[in-house]
């Protein structure tokens, strides 16, 4: 058995054995080296150049790849451990007890690694949140579970995502794309590629006031997700939420289902994931009692996602996202489906179409501003983790404890009002009324508690767990360019070793400038919005503090103008 | 072994053995019938008329008592249970499941009860609280411990209390009076008395506009208890702490160390007890690295009990009172002192002084106001303990982990603008200042939460406690009550079996209305000050609360001012 997906560092899919060819649909049934069995589309394992003829044995697919134990000399390092930081960032991370050791060994690859290594949105406690993920495993949501319905099978094979409980119960997602060299510890296919595909659409980035930055639109495209519709097909066997999205360009709604984010989010990342870290949707979750709820935080979720999205230059600017925006009518979203899933223009070669008017870094720099970034994402990784931990005890007191407390006070004011009532004694009632009222009050106050972290702390949490999310895949997009860093490292040795040519290390060091004003734009990019972020929330939550201690202490101040001493 | 004691109900001092008679300064050594070894006055186990010979067996003491087995009866119901309140209540109480259950068993009267069986002035967990009791058989108090010293002994036998570690190590406390035959459960050393004694002060009962009334002073008596300062004795091998006692009579200071507050309860004890319930002192406590604060936490509590005392018209009004708030010198103290501890009409013969300017009561309407008081303060004394309980574990928290929590959230927004600012990133500077600066506003808000209980709480705390105590006393004083209507209602049968005469049973009902007059008197003065108490206390703790969260409200304000979003 030949290892076909040995340029991808995800060990459990490393070995293959076609068991079954016949599942139709474009798919097959395969095992892997460990046992798993699951299916895998047709084309994933066409052999290189092949037209369409499936062996029983499967055969590399990293076909493209200029020189595939060029690739694995890439892989290598990006694969050595569970920390994902720990390759680049040994001097700033406490080794493998630092909280990067939880994700998965061996998901490499940024946004696998966003969807499968955060299972809890909050943090490791995060289930006692009410909108908090409700466990792994939840990949059959009634609406969602869809990927291998009649329709999307007839749409197949696309590049979508293959979502399967494997032989041993545990589920795998294997990134696809049209490309099927690329991998993102492997920048060398930009590196070294020939000469840039022509007739590509141009990104700029300029030299702003805080150094390199994209180019931004005079307005910026922001939408709307709302209007969640339940719908029904297969004769109401199955049903959907579907969502109104209205852009503020076309002011028109387009429907979207869950499967078409996800879709949406598939080909952003393919495209512009080793440039632009993409943020993984929020979670598939079981539905259950709390359908309302679900689909409300669900929508919240894909609007913040949708939002940011929206804000950032490249991505809003993108053909696929445009189309997901605006698209006609049920034949133009089709068609436009099928050319962004054909787009051949994706992996790292996203920075053959990067442009950047400044003069060429050297390497140095380019080394410093990287290694600059990375200590400040796993910095601030840290961070919102531990305000995300706070945040998630403060929440769990705030509804579970104080308010309980505030209420047994209230029962103990009104309790001895009721025995003072008792009393026989004349004149009693300006006192049990007034200690009756303010038992009351301290029961409002535990009402109040209770639901006040849905309407400040909730944020804050949305908006860290959305960093979390997001600052999840730096290590990943980071890791594209300190791969080529190295690589440029060796250049000489390479050169000496007749792997490149002179001239190639030449382009190597100008192609790794271009990467690395892009990874500057991005940083830029990363800290506008962060500080926007940061201040919209704080603002926000500290404004719904003083609303709710002053509402408290004016409540009080009302129950205390009840009492008299004569 | 004749039973000296039997007509009290605390089992353990049954029996005595003197031991040692020549102990001096007016004490024997003795031993009782479980084995424990005390001092007890000389004069205390004087023989019926005799003038000083002890015998070196203990004769009874109830000399006085008009009929030994007849006060055995009345004691009977008044000890027969662990519950004092079950005895006349048991349609209100829950059996021996309530919290009265956990008094000592045997200790009956009144201010014994109160001190005894209160080792937690907060409730059974108020160990935690900072000002709390610090645990029971804390009698060394190295300013306290002098009932023994040289002094003491030369002014003896003064009818103070011992107060000794028996042999097993437990200690005792002996309620001792001049009038050895006075028993709270012997209310017919009243009810059958030949006739009042002459030339005593009268107390006169009114009837007020809710109902029967004690005769109030047109000015109310007050005083402050301040500036305790550390005084030495026997060339600076004690130390004890002297306060001022400054009455708005004279507005002269007189000094008093707490053993003469002691001495002072013991005599309005013993003087007012059977009609009035005498608060118990604050607890003696062992000294430690808190003597500052223990030392005005006791003199709180000394002046929250002088001026419960002060405001009793009675207790105010007697010569006692009086001598300990006004004297002049050393020799009118000394004077006075033993004066008051010769007072003989102590114990239920207070009635007799009692002058009720209203109609005699129905037997039965007695027995319904008696039971109607019980039933009150047994529901108050509940609801009492239940605030105290509640209010206990507010205080834990707000001192626990609350502010714990704050300040781990003010860190975690400390922590991130630190992480922002290491960005490199242009204009981060008011993000980041804004969120150190909530941050701090958030520890801030920690320090307030932790330190808010003691200027609210604490007093809703001290409040109920007093009144906790306070209700501790009514059983006792409400017992007295309820024999004498057992008494009554045993009439006939008295009559029949020529225990007392016709005439006897008249006079009884006729004081037993007295008795009726004067616990009237008394939970209306009890009703009217704790409607005041609570008024007050309600109103300083919402106050508080208002500030409270006012303040934070305007710390957030401030902080929430800082942040902007461009």
């Amino acid at each position: 058995l030949e290892p076909p997906f040995s340029h991808t560092p995800n060990h459990s899919l490393s070995y293959w054995c076609v068991l079954f060819q016949g599942v139709g649909g474009g798919w097959i049934e395969a095992q892997n080296s460990r046992g798993e069995v699951g299916l895998v589309p047709e084309d994933y394992i066409e052999l290189p150049g092949g037209g369409g003829n499936v062996g029983h044995v499967a055969a590399p697919v990293a076909a493209h790849a200029p020189d595939l134990s060029f690739f694995d000399a890439f892989a290598a390092p990006a694969s050595n451990g569970k920390d994902p930081w720990s390759v680049w960032n040994q001097d700033t991370t406490g080794g493998s007890s630092n909280n990067w050791a939880a994700q998965p060994e061996g998901t490499i690859t940024g946004t696998i690694t966003g969807k499968s290594a955060a299972p809890d949105p909050w943090g490791s406690t995060a289930q006692s949140h009410p909108q908090a993920y409700q466990g792994p495993g939840a990949e059959d949501d009634e609406w969602d579970d869809e990927w291998d319905d009649v329709k999307s099978n007839s749409e197949s094979g696309d590049g979508g995502a293959i979502q399967r409980g494997g032989a041993t119960g545990s589920s795998m997602k294997i990134s696809l794309n049209k490309f099927p060299g690329f991998s993102k510890s492997g920048p060398e296919l930009f590196l070294l590629c020939k000469q840039p595909p022509k007739g590509k659409e141009k990104i700029t980035i300029y030299m702003g006031e805080v150094g390199p930055v994209w180019s931004y639109p005079e307005a910026q495209l922001d939408c709307v997700v709302a209007d969640p519709k339940k719908g029904t097909k297969m004769y109401g066997l199955k049903s959907y939420i579907e969502y109104h999205v209205i852009p503020n360009t076309t002011n028109r709604p387009v429907n979207h289902r869950y499967k078409h984010f996800d879709w949406l989010y598939e080909r952003l990342l393919d495209k512009f994931g080793s440039a632009i870290p993409i943020p993984s949707l929020p979670d598939k979750q079981v539905t259950g009692r709390f359908e309302e709820e679900f689909i409300k935080m669900r929508m919240e979720r894909l609007q913040g996602w949708m939002t940011r999205m929206c804000r950032h230059p490249v991505v809003s600017n993108s053909d696929v996202f445009q189309l997901f925006l605006t698209y006609k009518d049920e034949k133009d979203w089709k068609t436009g489906k099928r050319k962004a899933e054909k787009d051949e223009d994706v992996g790292v070669m996203i920075f053959s179409s990067i442009e950047p008017e400044a003069p060429d870094l050297d390497p140095i720099e380019v080394e410093q501003k990287c290694d600059q970034f990375s200590r400040f994402t796993k910095a601030m990784d840290d961070g919102v983790k531990d305000l995300l931990t706070v945040g998630q005890e403060h929440w769990k007191r705030c509804t579970g404890p104080l308010p309980k407390e505030y209420q047994r006070i209230g029962k103990a004011f009104q309790n001895l009002s009721s025995v003072f009532t008792s009393s026989g004694y004349q004149g009693e009632a300006t006192l049990t009324d007034a200690m009756t009222s303010a038992g009351k009050t301290y029961e409002e106050i535990a009402q109040m508690v209770a639901e006040q972290p849905r309407k400040d702390l909730h944020f804050l949490m949305e908006n860290n767990n959305e960093y979390k999310g997001l600052l999840g895949c730096f290590p990943d997009t980071i890791g594209v360019h300190k791969a080529a860093i190295e690589k440029v490292k060796e250049g000489d040795r390479l050169v000496a070793a007749s792997k490149i040519t002179p001239q190639d290390k030449v382009t190597m060091a100008k192609r790794v400038s271009t990467m690395s004003y892009a990874l500057q734009a991005e940083m830029n990019h990363f800290h506008s919005n962060r500080i926007y972020d940061y201040n919209r929330v704080m603002q926000l939550y500290l404004e719904e503090q003083v609303k709710f201690y002053e509402t408290i202490a004016e409540k009080l101040k009302q129950a205390h103008s009840q009492f008299t001493t004569m």
